[in-house]
């Protein structure tokens, strides 16, 4: 459908936005297994995902912008400007926020479904924008799927949301409690389960034929990395070589190290 | 020298911490070649850089928690908890912050000093958590150098030094006004430079011998990449190649790719 540029904006008192502004908490979210997706790559990735977007809140003025994101599948609801201030975590809106249904999937279902090649695995996760990170690199790396397990950071935070620059629609998602729940599920669906520990027995740069397999790869907490029996549970513990006199990665470079090097020796 | 347990703690009125406060502001760092490096892994970091500490300030209680830190050589004085929290931009201060001389050196003086095999240079990149991250990448990935190039963010911020986890300190920097300068200095010290770059036309995979040589990698802005100009005097233009549906990497992670990249090709 055509953008109702016409119709009289909703004002941030309406119920429709009021109800929608509470997503910015998490409980509300998990109860209602809906959030928000904040800015046009947020919105455009997530039109993108079949059946996700509820309804497009916009200004007037970001209407006529990002006319082309409008669909015919989708309601598209014109908001005030402190209407859509109230429902952007952002310092300066770009004026387009969807309401999204929840991606995730049942692990088992994922697992399932197909088969799977290339799995990144995130277990007690907790910086919002590292977790972002992790699912725009995933993507890029071609990976199949992205697990939250554990005590993760909420995907659907709006950080998140926001750093993992529309790759969070597209590509599968689970959410598992338990860490170890899913690496045995992983090895189940026959996927190597590959921790990234700083102290694991094998070299990333040597580990050749290992990577050519279907991977699943498991990344601990930004501070603490993998509790030892978590790291226990994978088939094998694997090392990023520190050549210089740095302690360790980040979180989301040595998840790009890791997902890239599966993926070239899986594409060789 | 010990730690002076028994002295009285410095307030936050005192002459010496008000001065060293005026750091947080990126002005009176440049004029002064002073900045504040906050916590004990930063401050270890700044303590192990030949001459690079004037002082450490530290609280009562983190004196004895990081007794180990003393050296024969620095003052370390004692302040209250007020007055450490005045040095510290962290919510939650680890109570020690060393007062620290500026580190970067002339390019021309770091090219020309001794061979390098693999440098960054970095043109205007803005985010200082970014920065941070991809001076601690060069760092792990063994470079020798990284630049500060163009309207880049300050090496000395807070947010920077702290994102560089001591890898600040680790290897030698330099600040360049004109990063078309840094590019020309780097070939003429005999370095490649690649300009990493989505739409470059070598494939980072399939760049084998090329990266062997010795490199300067050029990292553009986290938004809008490289100027053309800029890239265009790059010696190639290299992409990382998106296997999923992401329509880039972010800054952080394209660096570790690119400068492991390297490591593993001059290592072979």
């Amino acid at each position: 459908m055509r953008p109702p540029t016409s119709a009289v904006p909703l004002t941030a008192g309406n119920g429709r936005v009021k109800e929608a502004r509470k997503l910015s908490r998490r409980s509300v979210r998990a109860e209602r297994r809906l959030f928000l997706a904040d800015g046009p790559k947020a919105v455009e990735g997530a039109l993108g995902a079949d059946g996700c977007v509820v309804e497009v809140f916009a200004t007037p003025t970001a209407t006529g912008q990002y006319a082309g994101l409008a669909s015919a599948d989708v309601p598209w609801t014109l908001v005030d400007d402190k209407a859509l201030a109230g429902l952007s975590d952002s310092v300066s809106p770009a004026g387009v926020v969807a309401l999204c249904r929840f991606l995730d999937r049942p692990l088992a279902d994922l697992l399932g479904s197909q088969e799977r090649r290339l799995l990144a695995i995130c277990a007690d996760i907790r910086d919002p924008g590292n977790a972002g990170t992790v699912i725009r690199c995933a993507d890029a790396a071609g990976a199949d799927a992205v697990v939250f397990a554990g005590h993760s950071v909420d995907a659907y935070n709006p950080k998140t949301v926001r750093a993992s620059v529309g790759s969070l629609f597209h590509l599968p998602l689970a959410v598992e409690p338990d860490p170890a729940d899913a690496v045995r599920a992983a090895q189940a669906a026959g996927l190597v389960v590959l921790a990234a520990d700083g102290a694991g027995e094998v070299d990333l740069e040597r580990a050749g034929e290992l990577l050519a397999r279907p991977t699943a790869w498991l990344f601990g907490n930004e501070a603490w990395g993998l509790p030892a029996e978590l790291a226990a549970l994978a088939d094998h513990r694997v090392r990023i070589p520190i050549h210089g006199r740095a302690e360790s990665l980040n979180l989301s470079t040595a998840a790009a190290l890791c997902l890239y090097a599966s993926a070239r020796e899986q594409r060789r």
